[in-house]
């Protein structure tokens, strides 16, 4: 940037909120007549003469030359957008290094995360792999074993993958009625990218699983030494051994080098900075898999391996970081909807709390266990509402209501939350978590 | 990071380059038995017995806690991945404003690219737009001239189309032979990211075309001004107004707030900045639709308005950037393909310079004027090869030769380059640009 165009910056503080006219304006012809006039001086062109350039403000950026190619290798964001970041929540957890910050959904659309904006959890910090020294051990119950550096997995053949990626514990807060103030807190432990990996059913043959082999233990290279038991039926079928993300490399929150992909399975088990995976006879029972990661019921008994993230859906924009600035008229009611057991099928949005549902439109690619995006478009009347979303996956299981996971597991787990999210939405546009029986 | 850990780094530059056993190495046992000792001292495991942890030498990030969640707001590719970045050439343009820098396609993977490393190619700087003070005006031959905030836009119905993006001068400086050194100069005016966007026809339609009106003009609001006409027919077919790609906003240096999506045509008719839509009865003959972006045959006519991006692919890896430094045994041979018609319905690679071709895999999605990703798995026994790929689309175009396109235009053109290209892998795995007939 110039010195000569910084000179002439400063259009930004004074530009203040838009309020420029709603679709229905436009649509019966407001604009055109005088309603736009205090759109920032530019209204004036609604009416101008055809072939009138018509643009009466000029702005800094028609005037003066921008930054060049040569400014950023690597590009960022508009400073514009520097509010939508990943947030942590001081009073969660005792220290940022066993920590968790969370997705921005209310400010993305489409199914595709942006790699620097997906949502990040670990138990020892991010581990800062050199790759030249990064190996994965195959051992435990092999012919052969066998320690790979990354350039031998790279010889591999690769398969390419759009999965979510969704923490246990995403709504966590919600069982007991939390009601965080945004869909970023709420839902915020998801995130969706396109994996590119080996299958780590390639790397178990090459080592030769014996007959006795049934489970495997996959083990990170951070601090945490983070480890998970999965059945080998898994391992065989789906899961990846994944190194880049979004067409670059995994990046360093995410387990780089290499993680491990567990497509539709809870995502602390997708073990980041993967650097072992042992064969095994049974599970190796550990601290991730029994004192945490188990749902423990009213009755004081808990559920274990319950690895599938069940159906499930949000509604990102209306919501309380996202409320209503544009008064009555057209509004865009849009939402996430995802499911471990393959593809969504339907999603079903209400704007009265449940009295009366409205199948969305799914719009994007349509992919097993991946995000998918939904809309609803409405003509907002200016009242209250009370909205919600209901998704639907390919098998037929139907996402249920907050009231339903309570009746049939009581209140003390904070993983496998999946119910109805609802959020109201005031007159005057603003919106927030609430519930409703 | 803590200062405890900053004390203990230093590994990164004593690491040196892997150079680990190969995957032909591992499928003949070598490595269980010795060939594994140089490994950096981690091959031990491989020979360990059941049960033993079997890294024997720890690395600082077992040891230390990594950067905590609060570090990294909007994340970043790992320190290692610092040369993954795009690039320009000093001597191709006057200056940096008016310029390009390249994709660095031989780092990537599957068919996304990230947004940081999106080709970037614009003629009057990056315009650095305030969202709040941007404005989309509809004028021309319609009914109701319009004036939209960012705001108004986002109001329409928005669907998720991922499409790539090609410059019409891609490849260009190879008409004559030029043989950069690297497909992230030779092919990487290319990107391909999801976008999210309103169709354009639901603002016309708004407006109200009028019979009489048969093309549109789009314009920029950078220094440049940039305009393109465009045919109606296509404005109404499959356009966007986009204001996402990858889930988040768009980049600056790809419009940010409002750039408008062609699908499958050339990079430069997709307006970035877009300020405004004029509705007309013919085209306006701007200066980047007759003395640029005009194909000058031999005969020193031009061919006009050849906005489709013919089908095309590109071997990645190997490529003179990427050579093979694992030597002999499984070899990765991938690349991109990609059709302004539609899908890509098959690609062949042929390893001896066009004697013998193969079918590769394409492996990801399939999805209409969108990348696709091959890959062809060899077992490479070191000798000299002469790498092609060869796209054919669905609606049976075939990819064809640099000579048959020189045969047919002439060399005076620098635009719509679809040749064939070839790299020649010498034995020791180094990689050139060359041409053979």
């Amino acid at each position: 940037m110039s010195d000569t165009r910084k000179s002439f910056s400063g259009g930004r503080g004074a530009a203040g909120k838009a309020t420029g006219p709603s679709r229905r304006q436009l649509l019966t012809g407001g604009l055109a007549t005088g309603a736009g006039i205090a759109m920032a001086g530019l209204a004036r062109a609604a009416g101008a003469p055809k072939g009138d350039p018509a643009i009466t403000e000029i702005q800094e950026w028609n005037q003066y030359l921008g930054d060049g190619v040569d400014a950023n290798p690597y590009g960022m964001p508009s400073s514009y957008e520097k509010d939508v970041i990943r947030r942590n929540v001081a009073w969660l957890t005792a220290d940022v290094q066993s920590s968790i910050n969370f997705t921005p959904l209310h400010e993305l659309d489409g199914i595709i995360t942006p790699n620097g904006l997906c949502f990040e959890r670990h138990h020892g910090g991010v581990a800062d792999i050199d790759p030249a020294m990064h190996r994965l051990m195959i051992n435990g119950l092999v012919d052969t074993p066998l320690v790979f550096t990354m350039e031998d997995l790279k010889r591999f053949p690769r398969e390419n993958r759009l999965y979510f990626l969704e923490c246990a514990a995403n709504s966590g807060m919600e069982w007991r009625g939390a009601q965080l103030n945004g869909c970023q807190f709420t839902h915020g432990m998801v995130h969706c990218v396109m994996y590119t990996g080996v299958p780590l059913r390639y790397v178990l043959e090459e080592a030769g699983v014996k007959t006795a082999g049934k489970w495997i233990l996959a083990e990170g290279a951070d601090a945490s030494a983070m480890t998970r038991s999965i059945p080998l039926e898994k391992a065989l079928d789906d899961c990846l051994l994944a190194f880049k993300m979004n067409g670059e490399a995994l990046r360093p929150e995410q387990g780089y080098p290499l993680r491990l992909v567990v497509p539709g399975w809870e995502g602390n088990m997708w073990i980041k900075w993967l650097r072992r995976i042992e064969v095994g006879d049974k599970p190796w029972q550990q601290r991730e898999e029994t004192s945490k990661y188990t749902d423990l019921l009213a009755d004081g008994k808990a559920r274990r391996f319950t690895w599938e993230m069940e159906v499930k859906s949000v509604i990102t924009s209306p919501s309380p970081q996202a409320p209503v600035t544009h008064g009555r008229g057209p509004l865009v009611i849009t939402g996430l909807a995802w499911s471990g057991g393959g593809r969504i099928k339907r999603v079903d949005v209400t704007v009265d709390g449940g009295r009366n549902w409205k199948t969305a439109r799914i719009d994007g690619p349509s992919l097993p266990k991946a995000m998918h995006r939904f809309y609803l478009d409405i003509d907002w009347d200016g009242s209250e509402l009370f909205l919600q979303s209901r998704a639907i996956d390919e098998k037929g299981f139907v996402q249920p209501t907050k009231d339903e996971l309570r009746a049939a597991r009581g209140e003390n787990s904070i993983y496998h939350n999946n119910g109805i999210q609802t959020w109201y939405v005031a007159s005057n546009g603003t919106v927030e978590n609430v519930e409703i029986s």
